[in-house]
């Protein structure tokens, strides 16, 4: 099976399709400072709309997401965007744990797998 | 490849088939007041072993595993049921890391992915 | 699709080959005690070569990559070593956040997953 990398920087791709599986790196917010958890969530997920289509897949085919909240209890704020975005009948699965992000600024970090 | 999800809510599915892989939500305890961080990893692989059954699988074919502790010194608890669990010479990869989780009850969460 | 495991112990397989995925356990560095976090990843990426090599894959083909920290603020370190050993025009999707391991000279955990 072939590997296709797009949006490759010297340390990380942000897109990486292996046959039919697209693996996306861990997003986080542009600009995250002085944004809520709900303002974040929603950048990222816009995001992670592009990289999708970017791979040609899109919001209806994630198998899995993994969550990372700086604040475990902002879980209910993060899951305000969350559950707008996810197509109903067509929802990963998932897990949230909390972990402290690469900087101080990111309060919310989503990485997914999804088929092409 | 056909995906097809399973135990579906609106958030989240808790099984996600793509052609011969399945991926299953982070899994956490039922009813985790006063069960120990054993008592809730057993409930955890009860849990998992019923969703693998689902997906046309079982534990002898779980590929990875992640396990979250919300108390990484409750290691050696929940290796004494996932010992018991796991089929010898079956081992999944695995990965085990603290994370505070979803809601404060619960002490472990695990998430595998397995073959179908 | 055939599963193949290797180093394979009664907890957990180092290596487990599913068709053309290959997915790796989280591998720690040797011997950690009075290692700097840069030593402790140098270790660990020469495992996880051996890892791959065993699995008839290499560093070029790795999808997706989790890097945990016991410590965030020793990011910049882990990435000295991670910068000069990952091959351009080759780079995973990765996410890297704080979590606590197994054991506390632990400093440094690396999970992939690698196409064959």
């Amino acid at each position: 099976m072939t590997i296709q990398r797009m949006e490759t920087g010297p340390r990380m791709s942000q897109i990486v399709i292996h046959g039919d599986t697209v693996y996306l790196a861990g997003v986080v917010a542009n600009e995250p400072a002085d944004k809520s958890v709900a303002q974040q969530t929603k950048n990222i997920l816009d995001t992670i709309d592009g990289y999708l289509a970017k791979a040609g897949s899109d919001k209806t085919k994630i198998l899995s997401a993994q969550i990372f909240l700086a604040d475990i209890s902002t879980f209910a704020d993060m899951n305000s965007e969350w559950d707008k975005w996810v197509p109903k009948g067509h929802t990963p699965a998932r897990a949230t744990t909390e972990a402290k992000l690469a900087a101080p600024p990111y309060k919310v970090e989503i990485m997914v797998v999804a088929a092409k």
